[in-house]
């Protein structure tokens, strides 16, 4: 009889442990991540004033949560194979860290690699994986970037999915970003393989449209490549075209706000990569205009998709809740655009309120054509609001 | 000065110990494993037993070393990841059986699988590859066979890679014996993985001829699946048509000779899998026939092949040490059969003593024809002897 109520609690937990994971990343993650402004320069009084730097900023009240560190925190393990942390640059140690985090009333994320070693070297997790995950539990890790360098000849899928259960194992829910670069088409298993996100190409890069031999890309070359895979994309599971490069001064203003605008019309994940202790206003502005988040934190989870692409001018299309829906018109070139849109051509149909998410105001409905001029690599976003 | 001598001496340990793993099975592996009279039914005094008969039958005298726990050694994991042995099977633990076996002046093997459990069920090493390797060699465990089952998508070559690089961490010597089956083609990638021996097929089954579903086979349909791979084998890596049934009773005696004497010819490892406790006169003279075991043993190392196929009448080829040659004949048929061979039709030309393994007489030279009657099932195995 005590047997069986014991079990009885053991499953009732086990059951209400999975429904706690099932319900991670139900809207696209929002963050903060070192990478793209730090790469290995990362210590913990840094990442400290980063977290202090995402409240003070508003960046917390916009809806910024995840304090993300990445590669290079860690450079070897001790004889029992228990991984350490940088002692010189984090010499309070991670669990700490991740408690200093938590006060600020963030989440701590932390990285990984899926091979033997890190993109930079540093011990990755392979051969180790239900043990790091159980160290990264014991300190507070609140989300892992999974990365694939030196995988040798793994199989993708079952890599990331050992690392999920691993992660699962480690009885913390953790959210499990899947960072393999696309190469393997992590769209199609990413979901069962138990990633909330997964990478679909290489490294963003600062920049509008450069390019490297090694992958990386401008943020407009990544946009091209996230069209046709919006069916893969919801709630608990979403397609990453990388993180934010906005406020990293290889974009001016107006392409931040195409780059950022896109990104929430994709529900992508939203992890800043600037110096958040160094932010100029017209930066904040972009990254907490709540508007515009809202269509990237729309709870329907819909990826939007391009619905009309003349070259220079492309429109994006995305489900909205209550039938709202969003538009972005993007001008690629590095002209003025003039546009003249009939809805009807859009195939929308029905007249809706239209809301201009950058300007912060009402324009009209659909009733007339919608005219205006786009900025040279600018955008236009706008919310069209249902009427009763 | 003093941390350039400490780096000398850690790298000359480094390389002794590169050495050490290097020497690993030069001669395939012989011993004895648990599966296929025990299975599942396995417990500490009964290894220790084994153990104790391995040296009063003769077999250690004979060359058998290792005394191998096949699957179901193992119930769960503790809260800290570390395999748990079955407290009620092997009440006085893992270490202490080893510490009982060493003592014997044998050596200890245990089993795993690449998967997340093993194939009755237990817990599988994959994801804590480096955790096992590590509580093996706190074992002082000297033979790993890692099995294939409940492995995913996983990818052979990285599985068995990674433990083995877990093993070479381990800092102890453990022979590494890949049970993949032969599905991958091991014999491709198993040296370069690391691999002291792999298997090339299903189970051994305990009979001449017969096939099950699940890819299980008598030793005869094994041999046919042996040839060609002869030149993936060699002292340190060995194609492993797996363990021995002979004395298991579904093979009579002369059946038993065929099979340990086509194994020696194959330069395969010889672990006996029948219960040394319990062993007959007729199985020991097999089992610890010196001369064959020496043809199996031979430094040179390489896998004998067959020259000659008939049918039901074959003619298996392994040169030796010295110029020596091992010439098996095999009746394959249910009745006895009369062979008159000339030996320049094998291209054996010069002039070698004849020695006869299992009558352990010299039988004239390669002068003349070689006539004999093989039994039903039977073999003719001979050393050929270059005379100076």
């Amino acid at each position: 009889m005590k047997k069986s109520i014991l079990l009885l609690l053991v499953m009732f937990s086990t059951l209400i442990f999975a429904q706690e994971n099932k319900k991670l990343a139900l809207t696209p993650p929002m963050g903060w991540n070192s990478w793209n402004k730090f790469g290995c320069n990362v210590d913990e009084n840094m990442i400290k004033q980063m977290a202090d730097a995402m409240v003070s900023s508003g960046m917390k009240d916009a809806g910024y949560e995840y304090i993300v560190i990445d590669d290079c925190w860690q450079v070897s393990r001790d004889s029992l194979g228990n991984i350490i942390a940088d002692p010189e640059r984090f010499p309070s140690g991670i669990k700490a860290l991740a408690g200093y985090i938590h006060s600020k009333g963030l989440k701590f994320g932390i990285y990984s690699d899926a091979g033997t070693k890190t993109c930079q070297g540093r011990p990755g997790s392979r051969g180790y994986e239900y043990q790091d995950a159980r160290t990264y539990a014991t300190w507070g890790v609140d989300y892992l970037k999974y990365d694939w360098c030196n995988h040798s000849t793994q199989d993708a899928k079952a890599s990331y999915s050992l690392m999920k259960d691993a992660l699962v194992k480690s009885g913390r829910p953790i959210v499990f970003s899947i960072c393999e670069w696309g190469t393997n088409k992590p769209w199609l298993w990413g979901k069962e393989a138990g990633g909330n996100l997964w990478r679909t190409t290489g490294d963003i890069l600062n920049c509008w449209d450069c390019i490297t031999d090694w992958g990386g890309m401008g943020w407009i070359l990544i946009l091209d490549k996230q069209n046709g895979l919006e069916s893969y994309a919801g709630p608990g599971h979403w397609n990453d075209p990388d993180m934010l490069e906005v406020g990293n001064g290889g974009l001016n203003d107006t392409e931040c706000c195409a780059h950022f605008s896109l990104w929430c019309l994709l529900a992508a994940p939203l992890m800043a990569g600037n110096d958040l202790r160094d932010i100029s206003e017209s930066t904040t502005e972009i990254l907490t205009n709540k508007e515009v988040i809202a269509i990237d934190q729309d709870v329907l989870g819909k990826q939007g998709y391009k619905i009309k692409d003349d070259g220079d001018f492309e429109i994006w299309y995305k489900p909205l809740e209550s039938d709202d829906i969003a538009i972005c018109f993007l001008n690629r070139s590095k002209e003025p655009m003039d546009i003249d849109i009939d809805w009807e051509t859009l195939d929308i149909k029905g007249k809706y309120k239209i809301r201009d998410l950058w300007k912060k105001k009402n324009t009209g409905t659909t009733n007339k054509n919608f005219k205006a001029e786009i900025e040279p690599h600018g955008v236009i976003f706008l919310r069209l609001i249902e009427e009763d």
